[in-house]
């Protein structure tokens, strides 16, 4: 069979459409991530220090999910966010290409290096449903227990970095970083792996040098 | 057949099972709860803390749902409990009736009186999935965010108490009970309301109480 031949497996209309989206942001040179977790894992505080820290270095623009409320795009427009779009599902667990893809419509992508797509807050869900974009980067945070990989481990499978925060709280948790490293590695040997706590600023330098790497001209 | 079609298929023949669990259960004089929140809120960890109390005096059996691992239903036994049904969901976000009546299937309730059923770590998908409970209870935890409710209205509008937990860790985290309760009974005002820490104990007596009110026979 040739090459040609194995490449035209089916795409569920997911997939199709998200193939498009990943064309596009590669044509225009913009990276992206689709950021998954638990509820209150911290993807919006993440983003919020990010923005504030390194909005003015590399253009962002934001898309920002939840199943009710548009909360979650307030705060980063408070924090500085130049371009967001909220998604509100109305229900749904998760995003699916459609929704962003419509989201990407109403958006002028002109000049900017860097999509995130926060997902909504569901470990289980969001792990099914390709978005179009570069990587999953998916948050455990200390309070939900180091045990998470191995009871969600699709969603560990599918990411390419696992960022544990709230490390400020670690001394008042039963939560031990050696453990849940092991664990994630367990499900997928090339995670990168990021230990930070957005609350106190700890760790946060090794994620903003991990994105400065992510969007520099190759 | 669209997907809403189907969708609403699906959920007709899971409410048609969910009735039949509800009234044997009912005759069997069992009251019984389904265990929702996030991953991590610390639904086993409330479990293990009644059963090794509680045990003794309410005979409890527990039906524990994870997407992979059966390590929930594992702390289960070693905290004591008599009778423990693990199911593995295989990647699904919820549990439904169908598995909890197979489940049931292999159990002999007799001299029972309490039936829980830890739901998987996933605060959108379960609230559409009743398991012929009496009622749901809801777990968010202090680390998670007091915003919880009113972004995740469906699992609070549907439970019939929402369990605050983590309350050692208010101290090192942005979390208001106030603000928790109010938000909760915006959306359901209804809700029965119990502030505890798994950890250290504190509130765990009140929690008591309340199961020991639902199974006193009227």
């Amino acid at each position: 069979m040739s090459k040609v031949t194995v490449q035209e497996k089916v795409l569920s209309e997911n997939d199709r459409l998200a193939a498009g989206i990943r064309a596009r942001l590669k044509a225009r040179g913009i990276a992206s991530l689709n950021l998954v977790s638990s509820p209150g894992a911290g993807k919006t505080s993440l983003l919020e220090r990010t923005i504030r820290s390194l909005g003015g270095e590399i253009p962002m623009a934001l898309i920002a999910g939840d199943v009710q409320t548009e909360n979650d795009a307030d705060r980063l427009k408070a924090a500085g966010a130049r371009m967001v779009r909220p998604i509100v599902t109305g229900g749904a667990c998760h995003l699916d290409a459609r929704m962003v893809e419509r989201a990407l419509a109403e958006l002028s992508l002109d000049g900017y290096r860097l999509l995130f797509i926060e997902n909504v807050g569901n470990l289980v869900c969001p792990s099914s449903y390709d978005l179009g974009e570069d990587m999953k980067v998916v948050l455990v945070s200390t309070t939900e227990g180091d045990d998470k990989p191995l009871k969600y481990p699709g969603m560990f499978r599918r990411s390419s970095v696992m960022i544990v925060n709230k490390t400020d709280l670690l001394a008042h948790c039963d939560f031990n970083l050696d453990r849940v490293r092991a664990n994630a590695l367990r499900i997928n040997g090339q995670l990168e792996i990021i230990e930070l706590s957005c609350r106190t600023g700890e760790g946060l330098e090794r994620w903003y040098d991990w994105l400065r790497r992510l969007v520099r001209p190759t």
